[in-house]
């Protein structure tokens, strides 16, 4: 009979990706992840074998699937509209004010700071990027069918700028979380599609 | 007599601003610093006291007065105009496609890996996202007076707009160096100026 495994894996990997997300890929040491975890090396490794590289790609994927769905809200529905599309440039704004969402986006951190060296934390990244282009292509074309925004507005172009300007926002926000700077790109990048 | 300093404080910051450039604050260790400059421990903490996060901060200066105007080129004249707003952009592209240019930028770097917990690192970045800013304000201004954009541009709101984009710009290229992305990202930013 196999020995019970000692810990939930699942909840190891939130301690791991809490851990990535509060201080990057780099500076996060295995040591770090035995603390945070509270799971002995020997068993981190039988259940992620490749140990710290292998955590946080799970991480990545985790994020992907737990926080993301959890930020982009109605933008994921397929009916989504101009006020899913706002209302996610809004949260995003008040999540940069907030104590709590300082931490910024762990796709984001990982796209500045390791995404240029490791090919499978990149294509997580492209993937999350892709899915947001993804739904805001459809918000645009579902808000130009009801008139909410312009029949000059080309759905697939204006969604890869405001994808380019969500990532910026958040880069912005983290450096100056000045809430008339963070309304105003807000309401500069939507009053041209009206 | 005082004994003839060993080393060249300017090239040591140069050494230790491509570290960080490269690894980030957190990753790049007082040892990676000893390492890439070739001084000894003692040295190198007497002229930069408090170490490690002096030679950071003072990377920070230094590259904010050496790369960042090489960066703005025309952008930072007087007489900057709408051509000159597009060169910016266009070499942004150019070097996030470029091997050398996918470490990106230390300061959007500093933004995302730790402004949120070093005031000194931060203000140092607002002052160059305020300087951006300030630039991309007065080349509107003008190209807004030679009908180059629209009347209706509103050119310090649309500046901080454009300043989003350009860090966002940069997020996407390090996940996704694709040229078609990053020239849509710029074509969209632009097309609805004139």
């Amino acid at each position: 009979m196999p020995r019970p495994r000692e810990f939930e894996p699942d909840a190891v990997l939130d301690q791991a990706m809490l851990r990535f997300w509060l201080q990057g890929y780099r500076a996060t040491s295995i040591e770090d992840l035995v603390r945070a975890t509270g799971v002995k090396p020997g068993s981190l490794y039988s259940v992620f074998p490749g140990g710290k590289r292998t955590l946080f790609l799970r991480s990545l994927e985790r994020y992907s699937k737990l926080v993301v769905p959890r930020k982009l809200g109605d933008l994921a529905a397929p009916g989504a509209s101009l006020a899913a599309l706002r209302g996610y440039f809004d949260g995003l704004v008040s999540d940069l004010l907030s104590p709590e969402g300082r931490q910024g986006c762990l796709l984001v951190n990982t796209a500045i700071e390791d995404a240029a060296e490791d090919d499978e934390a990149a294509a997580v990244v492209r993937g999350h990027l892709a899915r947001l282009e993804q739904c805001m292509t459809t918000a645009l074309r579902n808000a130009r069918a009801t008139g909410e925004v312009r029949d000059s507005v080309d759905p697939g172009g204006s969604a890869k700028l405001l994808v380019a300007t969500c990532q910026g926002l958040m880069v912005v926000g983290k450096a100056n979380p000045d809430e008339a700077v963070l309304r105003a790109i807000v309401d500069n990048a939507f009053a041209v599609l009206a």
